[in-house]
């Protein structure tokens, strides 16, 4: 691939460009929403705005155990002159507010207790001493509002707590269930195809000898699914454009994206740019990308719909949905990714790219027992090589402006897994 | 809670003292494993090694589109000087293996095609041209093995390519594939437990004046799910000790561990470790752990069994949920944790926290337009306001040792969201 890679890689697109291209003919929006129950809703992506309807808390509730008092009556209050108050009550969390003081008087208050109309802050209870059944001292003052947690401190009504496009958290949900909001509008999970190409595909258990076994489309079904997405396998289509054809438009039929994997080859067969192309406008919008490997990836549609015609090799095909398909889908769900883990690391020994081409290099990063890390590059990279990227732990992407990494330059790896 | 904490915190173990304290007494060894297609393993944990019972690929093949030759027969071959070789058939990828070439013979290979017996090398098929149907020229000289993915290149049988203990990622999941393995062992996902205890607590939908949203079981039913558990929500316990233990009971009859929040304040009850220490050894072994928000959090075990003993206040039962009960039930798995999202980023104010007590501080990172980052902690933070951690995109945890963070210092956040 090197030398033919030199030699084109001057009229190919890089990948940023690639995608503000396709973006321009094919403007894609967020699917269509759907209500699903907030227990469902993990890493869904919300379809509207959440408003708060009331305010949390809805009440003002006492910050910690003690009484609720006036201010007013403790000001100046000390071990020697402690204020004496007349304890008319005692409210539990959870109890209904109701309960009302005046001027000298004070109920007792568990943490989370609603306070009694006309207190305005609440005595620790280790601050005070109880003389009788009735009767406390207080021995230090508080100021308005001390120990008290203020109706609508934690979401006021009418405020926009959760904003469209957001990736629903743990403990966004748990907001949700905060706001007694049983169920949320989100966006439809994308349908997408994903259909392998090529003669020398088997399915596993099926191999013959010869044949390669078909792994990609387990990869991509598993990113796919990580992004949010329902991936609908369509099976295996040999090196001829009727059979691909029929794939794609069964895809086009099913789904709202689709992946297809190998027959892009620069080589003497280009059947699915020739398959898309017969289906519908616009059809191939770009082929061949300034990534590497995935060189041979592409952009696509019909009927408005993104087809990513990515490599049949594995490793390949992964950076390519990366770069690439990852992205697009993004659109179709209108939110942005869970943020990636990054480190930085300082690379173990010099890796040579070629000027123009974003270059992934798989790594296995350690610690380097001075409270840094080293990434090693994975010397058997080719673009088919699976094991390269099961037994690195990183990921580098070396930009198309760098002509490769210097031993001891410090580089930002996206982690695959937990550092040695 | 600012006063009481900081009279009792010197007595407060540290997180990591108290999972070492905890793990002497209760040795947690990962659960049983379970036989499940590769299709449904994404991020499920290995439980046995991964041996490759065969070499990927199992035959050479041809790494180009070209002509598979001897490279004895090439050596010194130029434009001017060109091999002149005979061309004895085609292999396509996929096609069986069993062609074989001798002296001055080529056979015609497309990439991923099998080598033919003899030949040792790929000419390229822009170095050839064909000067009749049966003949080649041959323009350039190719290395023994030039061209060529060799058997094994990618996984050589007998191989230890994933190792017990790796959490299955997508690329994982195509090796299987490749190697034709059709379902593997995985750890059982542990059955966790959640009780909520507190009277002042409602399910949502069911909330009265005074009553406060159980929301705590949401975020704690997702965080588990994140982890690959399966989370078993037993409902409300109000502040009864038969009914605490009644719910434990369920617990430990039905699960791997179990979270409980609420009923562990420092206050006038302390039903949640009386209800476990009742039900059998060694009960409580920590209560109070020197993390804020989060103080109240405890460990304990019965029968072996996990029980971590959560704060009441939603944003403190997920701190010692992170701090505590992860680090805990990925014992039970065996694993590490995907790797969290971490960014470097400038503190934009001072931040101050009792030394002694790990604090984790809510943070909005953003871009500083200059290519870094700062970190804005959200001011309104207390161990209930939920909305500090839906409106922060990252957490910062400051370590136990440090007063606080200076204006301008970098910390490393991690990353709840993407950022702004």
């Amino acid at each position: 691939m090197s030398r033919s890679g030199d030699r084109i890689f001057k009229r190919l697109k890089g990948a940023d460009e690639a995608l503000r291209i396709f973006l321009n003919s094919v403007p894609m929006a967020p699917l269509d929403a759907e209500e699903v129950p907030i227990e469902d809703c993990l890493n869904r992506v919300l379809a509207r705005d959440i408003v708060a309807h009331r305010d949390i808390p809805d009440f003002d509730r006492a910050a910690m155990d003690g009484y609720a008092v006036i201010s007013a009556d403790v000001l100046g209050a000390s071990q020697i002159n402690p204020a004496l108050l007349r304890v008319v009550g005692r409210a539990e969390a959870g109890s209904r507010p109701g309960l009302r003081i005046s001027e000298g008087e004070a109920v007792a208050v568990a943490t989370g207790a609603p306070l009694p109309e006309g207190a305005d802050a609440v005595v620790m209870v280790e601050d005070t001493r109880a003389i009788s059944d009735s009767e406390i001292e207080v021995y230090s003052p508080v100021t308005p509002g001390e120990n008290v947690q203020a109706a609508g401190e934690d979401v006021r009504a009418g405020e926009v707590i959760l904003k469209r496009g957001t990736r629903l958290r743990p403990w966004d949900i748990g907001m949700l269930a905060a706001l007694e909001i049983a169920s949320v509008e989100v966006v439809r999970k994308p349908k997408v195809a994903i259909i392998s190409t090529g003669d020398e595909l088997a399915e596993p258990g099926e191999a013959r000898p010869g044949s390669i076994v078909n792994s990609s489309r387990f990869i991509l079904s598993a990113m796919l699914e990580e992004l949010g997405c329902l991936p609908l396998y369509l099976g295996l289509a040999g090196d001829s454009l009727e059979e691909i054809r029929a794939k794609i438009e069964e895809g086009l039929r099913s789904c709202d994206a689709i992946l297809i994997t190998g027959g892009t080859s620069v080589g003497e067969r280009d059947l699915v740019p020739e398959a898309i192309n017969s289906l519908g406008k616009p059809g191939m919008l770009i082929h061949g990308i300034a990534i590497r490997p995935g060189m041979p990836t592409g952009l696509a549609a019909v009927d408005g719909k993104p087809i990513i015609s990515l490599s049949g090799y594995t490793v390949a095909a992964m950076m390519g949905f990366m770069a690439l398909a990852r992205p697009l889908i993004l659109r179709l769900l209108g939110s942005k990714m869970n943020p990636a883990p990054m480190i930085r690391a300082k690379m173990a020994r010099r890796v040579a790219s070629p000027a123009g081409m974003r270059t992934f290099v798989r790594v296995l990063v350690k610690a380097d027992g001075k409270g840094g890390y080293v990434a090693e590059p994975i010397r058997s990279s080719g673009s088919g090589i699976l094991s390269s990227v099961v037994k690195a732990n990183g990921l580098v992407a070396i930009p198309e402006w760098k002509e490769g990494i210097e031993e001891g330059e410090e580089v930002e790896v996206e982690l695959l897994r937990p550092p040695d």
